[in-house]
């Protein structure tokens, strides 16, 4: 098995005018690399999942809107941007409620009409071939940002760490989700290249099992010794001594540190707190809110029951007519976690004061 | 539907020489009672877990030794002491690790020889119609001692809620694992039967789905107000005020009031304890061993791999070759236990002390 770290999760083949991606529906069992050519291709992939996780989305996108634009038949500078953002529309309308999709894609198109304008204030008239230039270029910035953050993430959580550590993790927050590295698991990767020998632990991540599926695959794939676990046996694996620290994702951090992540998230926490065990939230910055005040004005997602009584499972496995509560997300309260790091450092509590702090001295 | 009270999960069938069980491996999609007359037929029933659930398998092996003698060619004494002999050997090989079927084995040998011998000292010849009236009437016993002990546990359990509480339940310590009423369902379905409105939440528990399978499914046949969630639910659940009083069920409380129950049942407790919802562990006195002095002092059976990344599944949902850890069981630990409700009354913590008075007590 190839391990996780020889490819990228999104790139850009600019030779043949498509986005390469592994097809994440095909894992754990297959790693496939497919070819995104068309409008079509590339709205699918994120809507059927083949891509995942808001950085990658959002890395999608950038060269998604870059490759659908790169021979544009427009023959004037009215003619481009109305395609753009017909183009614009379309792909973002794959997976409306992803915040890095539309974000990417408005960046894109900002690129385009700032690049415009300054070339006009420069007494210089529409040149289709420079546009494109500048989208590739953004498009390639937007992964390379990406990747640098990541990658800090990883430089400051392993600083929290020490050889032959026991870390559990839940979700995925790993490359599979970004362009490299992944956030929660960038410490370990990073670590592992420097030979730090940990022991990682996966939540399997009920009940759409991505920590069955991509993060212990990932792992795995990498040559770090990965066990799986079921979500309810933290607690059994926190008090016989096997996990060190703690490493989850987020979704979105509000103003005061509070987290909201994947459903348990909160639960694992819990226990570790009662065990004593350090609990960190790997945040890139943007993902922090600050419109947002607190976890509780964080709105949680109710997804459908079929996912919990029959996803995956060869016959339904809970009786006809019960009712399910499936909450997607679940938020972390503040004084649970005991550090949140992003790519400027590890912030500590109290995190309102640490995050407008961050954000002073990196604006 | 019909409910599940309508039903008992294991029955004689005098008449036609069999037991009746539910076939628990059909449920939640099929509700079908099944004979089981032949030695075979009992033994493959324990075996395939169609009856399970440590009460249950008690009782279903006195009635199975007892039809298994019933029609006896022994002609002395010998003779039928070694068919018993035979029987009971070849019952309790269904699952050598559960403490009820070669308890309720030994106890319905113990019955015969006692009886035997009595008839003796009181000058009268072996009468093998006696002995086996004899083991019939012990057999019922079994169960009903069984039910009264349920029953008493849900009394003393309903002392404990309110009407319109919400519950939280994980794994199966219901009827289906009873002959009636369940230990931690006890109190559900007593304050159903008077009117409690209680909303209760059953957690899957995965890998084996216990509460999914069966725990949704009876409670839910009954007519109760049933949500079905993900193991990883429960910190949502509870931070939501959705949740008044935890009950669960035991495998075995050690003399310092630890509990080993199903994995998960520790992180329940701990999550219990941090939003401040009392955690209650329903348990028959049998299940108190004086001898295991400590949760610390229970070895927890390690399980395959398999029923985590592949069982119940259309394909394998992990990576080839990962490590899977697999505990069966957890212990929770005497701290994070509000309350211990047996047939005696609920014990409150120091568990040692109120233990050892609860056995002086009710010797």
């Amino acid at each position: 098995m190839k391990s996780i770290l020889d490819y990228e999760t999104v790139a850009l083949a600019d030779e043949r005018d498509a986005i390469v991606i592994i097809d994440q529906t095909l894992l754990p069992g297959q790693t496939k690399l497919i070819d995104l050519k068309t409008g079509e291709e590339i709205w699918n992939a994120i809507y059927l999942l083949q891509v995942r996780g808001a950085p990658a989305i959002g890395v999608c996108a950038g060269f998604g809107i870059y490759i659908l634009m790169k021979h544009s038949k427009a023959s004037s500078e009215e003619e481009f941007l109305s395609e753009l953002k017909k183009n614009k529309d379309y792909l973002n309308s794959s997976r409306p409620t992803a915040v890095n999709l539309s974000w990417a894609l408005e960046r894109m198109e900002h690129k385009v009409i700032s690049f415009i304008e300054e070339e006009k204030r420069a007494g210089r008239s529409f040149d289709k071939e420079a546009v494109i230039k500048v989208m590739h270029d953004e498009s390639e910035a937007i992964k390379a940002e990406d990747i640098d953050v990541c990658r800090r993430i990883g430089e400051n959580g392993l600083t929290l760490l020490k050889k032959g550590d026991g870390i559990l993790t839940h979700c995925n927050a790993g490359q599979l989700a970004t362009c490299k590295y992944g956030t929660a698991t960038a410490p370990i990767y990073l670590g592992h290249e420097r030979g730090y020998d940990f022991h990682v632990y996966c939540d399997e991540t009920r009940p759409l099992l991505q920590g069955a599926r991509l993060t212990a695959y990932e792992l795995h794939s990498a040559g770090i010794d990965t066990t799986l676990i079921c979500d309810n046996m933290s607690a059994s694996i926190m008090k016989a001594g096997k996990i060190q620290a703690i490493f989850v994702g987020c979704d979105r951090v509000a103003a005061n540190g509070d987290a909201a992540n994947k459903i348990g998230t909160s639960v694992v926490a819990t226990v570790a707190k009662h065990y004593g065990i350090p609990f960190y939230v790997c945040a890139p910055t943007s993902t922090i809110d600050m419109n947002t005040f607190t976890g509780d004005d964080i709105v949680i997602e109710q997804r459908k029951p079929e996912e919990v009584t029959d996803m995956w499972y060869k016959e339904r496995m809970a009786p006809e007519g019960v009712k399910v509560y499936n909450p997607a997300f679940d938020v972390t309260d503040n004084s649970l976690i005991s550090g949140i790091v992003t790519e400027y450092g590890v912030l500590r509590a109290p995190y309102d004061k640490a995050i407008k702090e961050m954000f002073e001295q990196n604006k």
